[in-house]
């Protein structure tokens, strides 16, 4: 991954400093306040930090198309990746509100963190209303933390960069949050609609809840930081959108045949949840509809078995779903890969993209 | 008002073509994501815009002190006051998912709508999960709607003035988030404090949650948009706390005594929630040991009849604890004007921030 290889490190050293600032900030409030730092703080600790790595990459490209000796890992595109980061933990934070996940990683949700100190303390009122208080106030907390690094970085880049850059931003903000309402919605419908249909809106979902909001959002954001021509931004977007949609269909793979050793989710999760993905839409529109009845009367019911998911991991492989699906993401890859490679970036650019693209989308976890 | 007196058609304005330009940035997304800007432009309309209105006044003496002519309502100080209006729509609907609360000026809260909604479709799963869901993501994303509107008028500002004005938004978006949290917090310990201790803090609740941020920081934010010296800052930060702290106790008289017809709110609203404001901290510390442990008693029960909260009511005026408040709303008044009366501002400003000043501390709801 070239010069990306330290960028983790670098955003989380930035993450951290700009934690004890705002411990600094709020020192007058008392100690009271301090679990809404500590709890942030842990919750921004590792993490792939995908969309750091984008914008950078975007940046890196972008400058050095103009100057081959650029200096990587600058402190502006180190707090757009910090900021990019923070949104999207502001973002997990209120997902789980929404989907009701206890956990996280492997480790209680801030929601459910928060009820279990109310449980423990022994505090009066329902412990679960005060854990979902306390996750409303720090997804919202981390939304303006996310502003304000952003808005760090913004001020030291020249007004074009900044302005271009803001508006990647504030429109990446806005698809996000109504993608996930679409999310949200699709859930809420009586029974899945008809397979084309439904297909159509899956893919709306995986578009603007994922694609654009993990991988070209970033890139695009980076890149006009870094100053990007309109071809530039031309290009990354048609290497970005691309590699958004793989690397969500690489996840609506993993979600239902996924090794949960290895993605920490239990196997099969998005069989239980119901989750409308690509995947299990064009699964529906390949059974026969006596055999798609039967799926759909199974699916999303949270207390399916181990062999009832195998059964339907079987399914879904055998409608040739899941192979196609696989030739979606190598088409896309290629794709992608083909669109960045001629748009005159220099070799180490391109082979940087090239190595992001692969580990967005050939992923195990 | 003076020159104020037209800026909530015109913060009424920019807010309504804004939601244009977001339903145009959206359009892509297809029809099912309308009824997040709807309801968020519904929401957006009316209201005291008190925020606003401090903003443009810190703003206003800040220029006229420089250019006595100076024009009013400027396309950048009417777009900060629309952001700090989105704003703190934003936290409105999130303060309405904390305290489960299913109005909002007399309309249904969002989460409410959105589970009305649901309900009427007879859709699958919860409709309160589903309204909880949609007023987190609005909620969202009128806090990144806000973030937008402060950006764009900070980019037609002096990089002086801009970093100065968002680092006072900064410090208020964190101050108004962690000062929630302490009053979500307050309100799950088992008992009141001892006296002196509660009242402490109470009063730490009034200045984080409210004094501030409805008050002081609006004015320090519009008046370093205008390019205020440090002593100009100083003189309005003298102002303004005093002012949003009468500002917030004539909310706690209103949330006691105050008139349902008037407020919109059931007489006695605070006492049946059991909100732990200053007046009550200061009533409990002027009862005698036996008649606060009455008092303690019946506080918070949300079923309190009319003449249970008739002779709550009389016990807090009978312990002198609302007169006291309403000497210190007379006092941090006074203080007030007369810290900006000697600051060197022009005396149509100071006749306008006179006028701000008794609008938000002499109202009856």
């Amino acid at each position: 991954m070239g010069t990306d290889s330290k960028l983790p490190e670098h955003v989380q050293r930035t993450l951290d400093a700009f934690f004890d600032t705002q411990r600094a900030r709020l020192a007058d409030m008392g100690d009271d306040v301090l679990p809404l730092i500590a709890k942030s703080q842990e919750f921004l600790s590792g993490g792939k930090r995908l969309r750091a790595l984008f914008a950078h990459a975007g940046y890196d490209c972008t400058v050095r198309a103009i100057d081959p000796g650029a200096s990587s890992n600058t402190e502006q595109i180190v707090s757009i990746g910090a900021a990019l980061e923070m949104f999207h933990a502001a973002a997990l934070v209120h997902d789980d509100i929404i989907d009701e996940s206890a956990t996280r990683r492997g480790n209680p949700s801030v929601h459910a963190a928060f009820a279990a100190v109310h449980r423990q303390q022994n505090w009066r009122n329902r412990s679960e209303q005060f854990g979902l208080s306390a996750a409303v106030l720090i997804g919202d907390l981390m939304q303006s933390w996310a502003d304000e690094l952003f808005g760090a970085a913004m001020s030291s880049l020249p007004v074009s960069a900044a302005t271009a850059a803001r508006e990647y931003f504030n429109t990446m903000r806005v698809e996000v949050g109504a993608g996930q309402y679409l999310d949200v919605l699709e859930e809420q419908l009586g029974s899945l609609g008809e397979e084309t249909l439904q297909l159509e809106r899956s893919t709306r979902v995986l578009i603007y809840k994922s694609a654009k909001y993990s991988v070209e959002s970033p890139l695009l954001i980076g890149a006009a930081a870094g100053g990007a021509s309109r071809a530039q931004l031309n290009a990354l977007s048609e290497f970005g959108l691309p590699i958004g949609i793989a690397f969500q269909l690489r996840d609506d793979l993993l979600g239902v045949f996924g090794d949960a050793e290895v993605t920490g989710k239990p196997s099969g999760d998005d069989l239980r949840s119901g989750k409308r993905t690509v995947l299990i839409a064009l699964a529906r529109k390949r059974l026969s509809s006596s055999a798609r009845s039967v799926f759909d009367e199974v699916l999303g019911d949270p207390r399916l078995t181990d062999s009832q998911v195998l059964m339907l991991q079987n399914t879904i492989r055998e409608s040739g779903a899941a192979a196609e699906v696989e030739e979606m993401i190598t088409h896309n890859r290629d794709r992608a890969i083909e669109a960045v490679s001629s748009a005159g970036f220099d070799a180490d650019s391109v082979e940087s993209l090239v190595a992001l693209a692969n580990r967005a989308t050939k992923r195990l976890s």
